[in-house]
């Protein structure tokens, strides 16, 4: 982790309706790339905000001092009622902000809101294997690699690769 | 697997809408015991409805030779888009009729419809790791752990328990 991390006055709040064309500036991209989110690249702007915003518990942006949104990320159960304790997220950074460690950033206070809220487990459920730089990422933030789907992503660009189940415990002892 | 297996005469049929009371007769005390699947144990006979039959792709039952229905399965694509060639199912089975290979014969012909319509991988995401006669039952019919997700699934007499993911390839490789 570069020292970038640390020393890059970032602010991370509630996302607030306004962000919206922003957030979605950031979205479009990843989305029509098909290369990390399972939604089809052709989603349009309405159905990404009901999917990014209003089926998740908790939506955060993040913030430079210039007052410009470099990146989001969503927090929701992962499941139903009698799996509702395991958190589920998702981050997009701009383009042009990476390798500055806004992702680990939005990762980690992830961690702290899900802990905060009385989630047990952090899930992420289709992690693309390609997506190298995101997986390095989350490993470095405590994730673990729980096991690999073959063939479960249809990368856009690759076609069908790979995808692994991460997790991170966010309780002493996930079974008591 | 038993000899009854292969000699109990039993339809798989699709599910039609003169079914319901006796699907949600077998559904209801699954759901209520809340040992297998993470709808929350108060789940009413139309939210099971939605969750069982209007949200799945395609739903069976079976049938025996006095016209009982003794058990059901729903199939469902698992993901969004790029995750959609991946299939997820559920089954119930009659509680005075376990122990005849019913479910095994639901799997298997969930695993044929799943890939006559051209899904490529099966995936159950939350195996309830205490679910023994399940996850014996999914092996034998060619099922694979692919990984253990701590304490995620809160089983109504145990609190917190192990989840497994489990797969079954549907084409020869996945993974081209």
């Amino acid at each position: 982790m570069s020292l970038a991390t640390h020393t890059t006055p970032l602010q991370i709040r509630p996302f607030e309706p306004a962000d919206w064309p922003a957030v979605w500036q950031l979205l479009e991209p990843v989305f029509r790339a098909g290369e990390t989110f399972s939604h089809d690249p052709t989603i349009t702007e309405g159905e990404a905000r009901v999917a990014w915003v209003e089926q998740s518990q908790a939506v955060m942006v993040a913030v430079v001092a210039t007052g410009a949104l470099v990146g989001t990320y969503y927090l929701r159960p992962n499941s139903l009622a009698l799996g509702a304790h395991v958190a589920n997220a998702g981050y997009v950074v701009a383009d042009h902000c990476r390798r500055q460690g806004i992702g680990s950033r939005l990762c980690q206070h992830s961690l702290q809101v899900a802990r905060r809220v009385g989630f047990r487990l952090m899930q992420f459920n289709l992690v693309v294997s390609t997506n190298t730089a995101g997986i390095r990422c989350w490993q470095r933030n405590g994730f673990q690699v729980v096991g690999t789907l073959p063939g479960a992503f249809r990368h856009r660009q690759l076609g069908y690769v790979d995808a692994l189940v991460m997790v991170h415990a966010l309780v002493a002892e996930p079974t008591p």
